[in-house]
């Protein structure tokens, strides 16, 4: 049995999220049966992060077992030949069983991006969202400073989040911004569902003045999940990068960052 | 009689190019409906340069004339309710009859978008021209320059170009690198059929070595238009600005430079 790690990058706006469902077209059905094409046998895959409905990916990776032998360009280029262009590998690495997509990952790293001009783009639409009001993305970003650490983000976390608890470590949270564009970059050893989504909507309203820079941290003191109300939408967010310990000698692809 | 100038951008994915024809979708007959409706009367509308099929818009003017009385909003906002999300109004302008969105228009400058890299991207598919090959863009530069000034530009003119003569003055004309992206940017008083996709084609010819950094000039000099025969596909490029005399007063909206 052979085990590959791969690059995956995806716009999710015509997809149903990550994972595999019978009703609808998902990045991971597209992916198991391309692969599964290429292997002429059939292909599960495990991913880093699921994404949910019309959330994109840069980094995204996943691993699959195999008991068929192809050289490395198979499982990317043949892989892309068979998948619709808004999903596509970018890189592949032959890794032993030890390795896992989600187990293995010490940290996930998700960018929101909002466009914040007065009028709406044409060329962005479906990848980024649009804010018409001003954003005050130095408030945010001190704001953003409450969450980092060891806390319990039950205030943002769904509703029908099904992890046991709440407890996650925000590693880095930065809110800058760049012409119009405002960027929320957040890294955390996992995400409570619906998490960076949350976040997102709670340091807006900051950033449009209507709560108060200490209210982010206040909505985290309530540890309260029917309090996260401010979800912003799917279509600004990016699943950006997966970090696993460098033994797994993983390719480090830079992520463009004129990518929005 | 009333006469606004719009700013438009657009994405020329899903359209058959910016002309109105019987038998397809194009960006003016969408617009022309979505004006229509606010203004309750036919509208017609002219812009300063017409894009081909799968190009892009990010700074196109229009003008047109209506005798309909509306506030500037309702010819933004408004007709932004009622255009499909590919394409948005970003400005308006009421003018004088002195002023043509074509024939007023003093220069017009496009930008040809390549993603230079191994593997091709999923998030810009159908936004850039993917080249796998890689391209020496200061050799793309130097080569580039043969090209300023008033010429004639037959060689890079597409057979079925319909103008009288190929005698155009090429502005300005710039090959940089940023991170994976190529970007040539031409400025020019205006420009023959393909002309822009024609120059990328033959520069990305010279980048990636098949052809000596003189092939510029030296197919320039041949002024043979069955010569132009490495057209850069349509998907790379972007109609990014139109110049104006500054006596017309129209906004200066930036454009983002972000915007790959």
């Amino acid at each position: 049995m052979h085990r590959w790690a791969l690059g995956i990058e995806y716009v999710g706006t015509a997809y149903c999220g990550w994972q595999r469902q019978g009703h609808c077209d998902s990045v991971q059905g597209q992916l198991e049966k391309a692969l599964s094409t290429i292997a002429q046998e059939t292909i599960d895959v495990h991913c880093a992060g699921r994404t949910d409905a019309g959330v994109h990916g840069l980094g995204q990776v996943v691993h699959f077992d195999t008991q068929s032998i192809r050289p490395h360009s198979a499982w990317v280029q043949g892989a892309n030949t068979q998948l619709p262009r808004d999903i596509r590998v970018t890189w592949a690495h032959q890794v032993d069983e030890g390795f896992h997509a989600r187990f293995s990952a010490q940290a996930r790293q998700y960018r929101y991006v909002i466009y914040n001009r007065a009028q709406p783009s044409a060329l962005l639409y479906g990848r980024t969202y649009w804010e018409r009001h001003p954003l005050d993305a130095k408030a945010m970003n001190i704001a953003g400073q409450a969450l980092l650490g060891e806390q319990d983000f039950s205030s943002f976390r769904a509703a029908q989040c099904q992890a046991q608890h709440g407890q996650r470590n925000i590693q880095l949270l930065c809110v800058s911004r760049r012409e119009d564009f405002v960027h929320i970059d957040i890294k955390a050893n996992a995400f409570v569902h619906h998490m960076v989504r949350n976040i997102a909507g709670t340091l807006m309203q900051i950033g449009r003045g209507d709560k108060p820079i200490s209210w982010a941290g206040e909505l985290l003191a309530l540890k309260d999940r029917t309090q996260a109300y401010a979800t912003a939408p799917a279509e600004g967010l990016y699943f950006v990068k997966a970090f696993y310990p460098e033994s797994f000698s993983l390719p480090q692809l830079a992520v463009n960052e004129v990518l929005w």
